[in-house]
């Protein structure tokens, strides 16, 4: 550190920057050549419980190791304990896609070391992230309504379970007249969502003191859309029950099957009674980057909030959730603190955004520049070709399975999830399902749709392509012949 | 990438592997060159509201745009906007100490992409973090019933935010036999803590759905340490008026002052009278690896709860708090999920932690990594000789204030926090304190004590030496004698 690391830098054990530019370097190679290495592994861990804690010392240790240890543990110890989310025969959940640009904005993010929780505390750190938010707005066409420069503005969660516990907040304030902060819970709030929506807005409403019991699951169409005729009803009966109804999430691309819930009716019936309209698009947002994916959009101008994942389907590494409000006031007044302690000049300004009044924790990194690295270096065309060529594969693999008298296609591929099943038990299927993630070729998980066991496949990695499909049908195919 | 970047790859604008490797190695000289230009920078920014975003462009860029311009973008519009947490000369909040084995760390965990949500997404990323937890709970000597081993564990939450919040939570729900999660707040539940708790205890309340107005601020003593018979008294008057006394904070180490409070006292209160306890050591916490500082652990074993941030003073980049129960099952039986869509093997089985429930969040990072990487490339020796260079710097710089006649000590310095004061009036200490983070030399924050403006300097810097902070008191007498 030049000057910085006199005697008593060195004496603490610090590297010098000179130190860490060839740590950084050794640790920068190591990653490189952890993808170029990522096809050969078993794409899910082959880890037994405990096995990975017993390669580990019982204590730490007093004196520093050095660093090729530490990189000889990652390959000895740490490896054979992933399960390779970024291998491009990772098929499972939605993925979690990093990219080399997304990790050369975490690094900048790391070495700057900056707490954002005020924007005094750096104010890059958040006019970059409101910047972008409002980028992304006109990216994906999104309701002007959600810039900063209107009434509302967007703010990086963690992810898409801490956006829609914002969201529960802000509507359940907003529904007692901000009086439940003050007060706590003293009516019975009500909300909605599809029996397709994800597990994250009853955990909100646990959280919320609102209670699971009073999340009514909305019958779904054929489609495992929600139905806005039974969302009415409920309502109905909740308000002759004297409850609040008070917030309503729909989903565009249910973590199931890709379901997209009609967002425009369902807008249109929160607005007659008064309800927070959450729109959560975690995964099928990304994909309203491309002009013919912008229906997804319908109807979210009716939104009172709105979430998708760049870490999800746009490169950035996890994590990385947008969420966007159309009151931004409503938010704000909804999470604010301001304890003697955080007061300065720019807060009571009013000029400025703090986020830590955006969300639950107070600290927060400077995510957004992983989110700029990505934009930038990869440039918007790259990302629409990127999406673009998930969802052509997918209906590809959707042809196959169509095609082929043994299997059947489960739910519609309006995106890059496809859901199908062998024709055969639910039991034959959890048990291709095994023997298929045990061979490691790939990685696939499951879930149950009108009562029966469905195999999701949904391509979505940064390095997958189209053989890598081809191989997963091929192994499929094989593996059932084979059972 | 090899074989993976065939012409598909590289037609979505990836950068191969050795393209990464180049890319890598001139982010990483960034950084290095940014902590060697750390002391040229003024500490707080000098940027406008608004003055980073006029520097960028209203939409993003179309096609892919070179490294180059966004490390030139880094310099030009980052870094003026940048409040510099990592230069020896900040002395604001606490600390958010970054260090240079921390960062190699995060490039690890970018570079793998893990989303560790359950004990199967990456078994390394679950019992690596729950073997440095227990380790954790020797080198800092805290209560072995903390251990995995035991009935307790640890997990890595963001922000201690995030761990108040899921103290509060699963204390509701014990306090209401499980039943708040599925029905709701039914009844008033009152919370505990001192008038100098972190305002995350209010906005846990607030989240909770019990209320900021059910938080009962205790009287402190002069020491600014909560009185333990003023809280008896609070609890019985609250259950003389029908409300459910459920949950207490202790503090050890307030944000104002590291005010340290009588924990085996509230301890005792609190297992008569059936409140959880949670300990908040954010900051304080971390001096306990040194065997002198281990009386901070006084009472914690009657903590249901505790967490410390070794974001704050243990060289580990921000976020990672490290929050402990006594009883995981009860954390586990609050916050837990299971949709269909994510059952497998290893959960059902019952070996295996998943740790989507022991916070709000679905997914997670890999965040053991950085700490893993700071216990061993520092060694506990170098660890424990940083938190003693910044006491007995702390105490050196409370003698300077005490023997200066212009100045005065506001509370005891048990660790690296000083709380001082000019003897003039609030607007001169006021005054002062704008001059001195306007010069650009040394950032510090303030508080207030027994009603008066209190100047608040933390030494916690990774790069921060003695010369730091002679020069910052140098500073200090000069703009005092100059204003």
């Amino acid at each position: 550190m030049g000057s910085q690391i006199g005697s008593e830098g060195q004496g603490r054990g610090h590297l010098t920057p000179a130190e860490f530019r060839r740590a950084g370097q050794a640790v920068v190679d190591w990653v490189a050549g952890y993808l170029e290495r990522l096809e050969s592994f078993p794409v899910l861990s082959r880890s037994q419980p405990g096995e990975v804690r017993s390669k580990l010392p019982a204590i730490p240790p007093e004196a520093p190791e050095p660093l090729e240890r530490l990189l000889a543990d990652l390959d000895e110890i740490v490896l054979p304990g992933i399960t390779h989310w970024q291998s491009p025969s990772f098929f499972g959940y939605f993925p979690a896609n990093a990219s080399p640009a997304a990790i050369l904005g975490e690094i900048v993010s790391a070495g700057l070391g900056v707490q954002g929780m005020m924007w005094q505390t750096s104010p890059a750190c958040t006019e970059v992230e409101t910047h972008l938010l409002d980028w992304l707005v006109d990216l994906l066409g999104l309701p002007q309504g959600f810039k900063s420069s209107a009434a509302g503005g967007g703010v990086i969660q963690d992810t898409a379970s801490s956006a829609t516990l914002c969201a529960v907040l802000a509507a359940r304030e907003r529904a007692s007249a901000w009086q439940t902060n003050e007060r706590g819970v003293d009516r019975r709030f009500v909300a909605y969502a599809s029996s397709q929506a994800h597990s994250s807005v009853e955990k909100a409403l646990a959280v919320a003191g609102i209670g699971r019991e009073n999340l009514r699951p909305v019958e779904v169409d054929r489609h495992y859309a929600l139905r806005p005729d039974a969302l009415e009803r409920a309502i109905q009966r909740d308000r002759e029950l004297g409850a609040t109804p008070f917030f309503a999430c729909a989903t565009v691309g249910t973590t199931s099957s890709t379901a997209i819930d009609p967002v425009p009716a369902i807008g249109a019936i929160c607005r007659r009674e008064g309800l927070w309209l959450h729109v959560d698009a975690a995964l099928a947002g990304n994909a309203a980057i491309c002009p013919e994916h912008r229906a997804l959009n319908d109807g979210v101008e009716l939104a009172d909030s709105y979430c998708f994942n760049p870490h999800k389907w746009l490169l950035t590494n996890f994590d990385c959730d947008c969420f966007f409000v159309a009151d931004r006031a409503a938010l704000i007044r909804t999470l604010s603190v301001l304890p003697e302690y955080l007061r300065n000049k720019a807060t009571e300004s009013g000029a400025v955004f703090d986020y830590r009044d955006w969300h639950v924790p107070l600290g927060r990194r400077f995510r957004a520049l992983k989110l700029w690295f990505v934009l930038r270096l990869y440039g918007i065309e790259n990302l629409r070709r990127y999406i673009r060529a998930h969802v052509a594969l997918a209906r590809e693999f959707a042809g196959w399975v169509t095609a082929d008298p043994d299997f059947e296609l489960c739910a519609a591929v309006p995106l890059n999830l496809v859901c199908f099943r062998h024709k055969g038990q639910d039991a034959f299927n959890e048990h291709l399902l095994a023997a298929l993630n045990a061979s490691g070729e790939l990685f696939l998980t499951h879930t149950k749709l009108g009562g029966r066991f469905v195999l999701r496949l949904a391509i979505g990695g940064t390095w997958t392509e189209r053989r890598h499909v081809e191989r997963a049908w091929e192994t499929i195919r094989r593996t059932a012949r084979q059972l």
